[in-house]
């Protein structure tokens, strides 16, 4: 091999919001990943800011979630307005912004996209990756030898990257996997001959990004504006900034017919601020300073046809689907992509996994794509509609909008995404665990340690590390008869041919118990050592000392409080599998699908 | 003046952890501070390790809270055992480790001092601050001239300083202001021929700081061990580290008779440890690998005479009272001493403040620091007392003992800390603030920000800044007689000579709203200018949209909810005045005693 060619175990093509989150997530969990790009330097202002409920979660469970919290603004509350009686426009009433009771962050960030991929690139430095740029990827083969496809150890992935600096050289990489997040107009989903199915819209929109001077009370929320001179959208933005959605009319622009594409020259940002100021009036809106970054679009709504080819490459991200940008999904959507794809690939390369895992991957998020556009299409109809007025009875009534933004709000605020049944995910038990639907993520909620009655928030204690996590509900165990069945589990996972925690790897496992008990009762030493590695994984469905936090966690997740049941959390945050105490052979056949069995080390 | 000679605003004289955060809060104020140590390493483990409630506020109102947090240890719960039927102990019941319902971090951090120091030592070499070491003083002299004791800007303290390492040079230092902070036998005190009055007891106490080996089930609880074997106490610790404190009787030890001081080469680790296992019949206590460090001591309980000289010369911290380790009082007194400290120098040497300001250091915590050692004496002779039993009626019951943990609690925790009536605390209308006490510090509350809707812990947002804080509880501006007031109010503190925020240096304070009005309804706008210097510095006392944090606050502090009030708030968190609206001239002549009025830059 010659100094310009390579191996990897995954190359990542694009290092925006989808390809830094992956690239990330692999180096964090320890795999030989290499990232490039084609811009000479990141984005700085402007493009995608808005980080919904799950997402932060999502960070939260890397060891990312507290800069973002630093850095970003918080969107809490929603405001309405509609045309008034005096020609101008009156606020209707305010909501939360987010409607989705579950949410542990019950509030969107925003954040310029610059700001979040400088929190993926900070710790991808420390870990000794950065992003290879200006480089352009010439041509990918994959190869058709069947045995080298079945190989999950094979590089039957070739790239020829172009160096874009300098003597712009070529050098050829072979991949055991690839990953295309190169946006919209992905080359890597282009050069697969993936399709793109759906189509454009008529809505036009434009986008600044200013520090605003403004009378109007509601500035810093949320503000959707239906006037009778066309909608507005207000995102407040961090340092004091905002971004405004402007409705744009076929007057305002001109298109290109054959591509439908805006001719961007014919307009600018001042234009954009006047048709911003209409919509406004009575108050007064202008921008302090230089206008930060501006766009202006037409609504696309397209999903891609295969997520994937033979397992070996896949999309993820705008490469995968397009959308409006008004409800803040796009940069999520790609980031849930890459968390989705980061932890199979992880245990595949790591010989855990069958490589048939990875199939999940499409099944799993496409339908969530799909579903993205079905509630784009809805959303983008009532926001680009006209109000309802005296003379328009056919227009939007803000009832209406409001409901659909009530209506809407699990699913935009990513708690609500509930993958579809497949090896990953076994709803048989749902039963026994009434209100944590098997496929959704962990609902958070605050527990106590039996040790010492510190209380932890269990999603933090169940991090993105690519370990399934095993809770043990043990329920009442001052109960003799449950004692014995929480024994009985306890000396079946560790002991025989069901023993799964000692015949898998341990370190695929992370083992708690979650008792019922109360704090000033419950020893820790009491419950059976299997189901306690450390004296920290003993957890009490209690209040702290102060009746703060915590307490009525059975009742959350509808877990029968005597009897328990034993609840699989995928390395990812999902709820995979529950089954009763008894049922050790389910959660062995529910690992042994897709885990090899591998001897305890 | 030759090179080795110069010149300093401050000069602090000892690197502990009094010393330390003197320095990290000049410098963070932008004070010239300069700090040197004899130790010629710092402190790497034992030592002092509690860190109680309210030095987490503290900590946290210097930005270094989050840190603490995560490095230290959290000790919510207590457990108590007594002689149990069978000759060995048995617990008797579980609390909450603080008693202090107002408490912010109602829990207990325990950390190495050296975790500790480093929390301070890093953000001081950003600004570019190293401790100087190992250094000692050898010669104090304070000039006798009047003039330049008078003159805030002079440099009447002259230090010699010996370098110990290389070539034990000497060097000269002409300092404004010298703070001790060297420790139990301080130099700096002694220099100064300042006396200690109190005394020694006869109680002797051995500590070990071990990995346990232990199936005691509250060995990471707080656990106060009464045995027939004498009394123990655990303090779990970080990285599952545990501190015992073991009572020693005469017997165990050899005593120098002239000094009381236990000879330390008569008796090692492993004889602590032999107590301690007694003391924990029927439990096992081992240690896994080295005892990482151990002591033995007796308690004496002793307070300076005096806490400066001509406030030009001050002692803080152990240098000032020295009494039992067990309540985990002493850190957290020293740093508290140089908190109440730090401030006031800053403003006496950027010119705004009296050095009249700088005699109320002694006045507030020489008060503080006898009240801590009446406290000790009653907690160390109930601690060190033995139990009660059928043999022995007289011993200390578990009610009493329990009793007295509680009692003390408000204290221990620090949250009761309550300075009296002076030229900065003035208790006047204490009636208007009923449940917020004028010298005690600022109660933690969560508001919501009116502009949007996000909530905020208020102790957040009046951090140790130096600056004074000024919160109007504007009360209900929706009626109009109420906000006539109010804007009465904004225009008497900008226009005419009671016009503080005007007259003043506008860089001393920081002003706020808290409307009682609802988040559906305010429009932040709607506040007088002058009372919100920003769009965040309306406040609502209303709930998040969740309901999940906030409300109540006007019931919590006692304002009327109607009518408002104005509560000033010193840079070190606690509460100096309280007015209501029509008292412009109380809140000028307050800030007229000490600040000096400066035309507004």
């Amino acid at each position: 091999m010659s100094s310009l060619e390579s191996k990897v175990d995954v190359l990542i093509i694009g290092a925006g919001p989808a390809g830094l989150f992956a690239a990330h997530g692999l180096a964090k969990a320890g795999v030989n990943v290499r990232i490039v790009d084609q811009r000479p330097i990141r984005v700085a202002a402007g493009q995608a800011d808005g980080i919904q409920p799950r997402t932060i979660e999502v960070f939260k469970s890397y060891g990312l979630g507290d800069r973002l919290l630093r850095e970003g603004n918080q969107i809490h509350m929603a405001a309405f307005y509609n045309p008034g009686p005096n020609g101008g426009i009156e606020r209707t009433g305010r909501a939360s912004d987010v409607t989705a009771s579950t949410a542990r962050y019950p509030f969107e960030i925003t954040l310029h996209q610059g700001a979040i991929e400088s929190i993926f690139l900070d710790p991808l430095r420390e870990m000794g990756v950065e992003v290879n740029r200006p480089i352009i990827p010439t041509a990918l083969v994959l190869s058709k030898d069947e045995g080298l496809l079945r190989d999950p150890q094979a590089h039957p992935v070739k790239v020829t990257l172009k160096h874009l600096d300098g003597e712009q050289e070529e050098e050829v990489v072979h991949a055991k996997y690839v990953i295309g997040t190169d946006g919209a107009h992905s080359w890597v989903r282009k050069t697969l001959g993936v399709t793109m199915d759906g189509e454009q819209t008529e809505y036009i929109w434009g986008v600044v990004d200013i520090s605003p001077d403004s009378d109007m009370p509601d500035i810093r929320n949320k503000t959707a504006i239906h006037s009778p001179n066309g909608s507005c959208m207000i995102i407040p933005r961090e340092d004091d900034k905002v971004r405004l959605y402007i409705q744009l009319s076929e007057n305002d622009v001109e298109k290109d017919i054959e591509t439908g594409r805006v001719d961007k020259s014919k307009i600018g940002p001042q234009q954009l601020m006047q048709v911003a100021k209409k919509a406004f009036h009575p108050y007064r809106v202008n921008h302090v300073g230089e206008i930060e970054w501006w766009t202006i679009y037409v609504i696309g709504q397209r999903v891609a046809s295969k997520f994937s080819v033979n397992e070996r490459v896949f999309i993820a991200g705008d490469a995968c689907h397009t959308h409006s940008p008004k409800a803040g999904q796009g940069m999520n959507a790609s980031m849930n992509d890459s968390h989705n794809l980061v932890w199979k690939l992880t245990h595949v390369l790591r010989g855990n996994a069958d490589m048939s895992l990875l199939k999940t991957y499409e099944f799993e998020r496409r339908k969530y794509a799909q579903d993205l556009i079905d509630f784009d299409k809805q959303w983008s109809a009532l926001f680009s509609g006209k109000p309802r007025t005296e003379e328009n009875q056919d227009g939007v009534a803000h009832e209406d909008f409001l409901n659909a933004f009530q209506k809407f709000g699990a699913f935009s605020s990513g708690v609500g995404v509930h993958y579809a049944p497949s090896m990953l995910t076994q709803p048989t038990h749902q039963g026994l665990s009434q209100n944590q639907i098997i496929g959704t993520r962990i609902l958070p909620h605050v527990f106590i340690r039996a040790a010492d009655a510190r209380p932890f928030e269990i999603q933090d204690l169940l991090p993105a590390d690519t370990k399934f996590k095993v809770l043990v509900f043990v329920g009442d165990i001052t109960k003799s008869e449950q004692l014995e069945r929480v024994k009985t589990f306890a000396r079946e996972i560790t002991e025989g041919e069901n023993a799964f925690l000692a015949a898998f790897n341990p370190e695929i496992f992370d083992v708690w118990s979650i008792s019922s008990g109360k704090k000033e009762d419950v020893n820790y030493t009491d419950v059976p050592v299997a189901l306690r590695p450390h004296w920290s994984h003993v957890l009490l469905d209690d209040t702290d000392m102060y009746a703060r936090s915590g307490g009525g966690g059975y009742t959350r997740y509808g877990v029968d409080s005597d009897r328990g049941a034993v609840v699989i959390v995928r390395p990812d945050g999902y709820v995979g599998l529950v089954t009763p105490l008894e049922s050790t052979e389910e959660v062995v056949d529910y690992f042994s699908v897709f885990l090899k069995k591998t001897s305890s080390s």
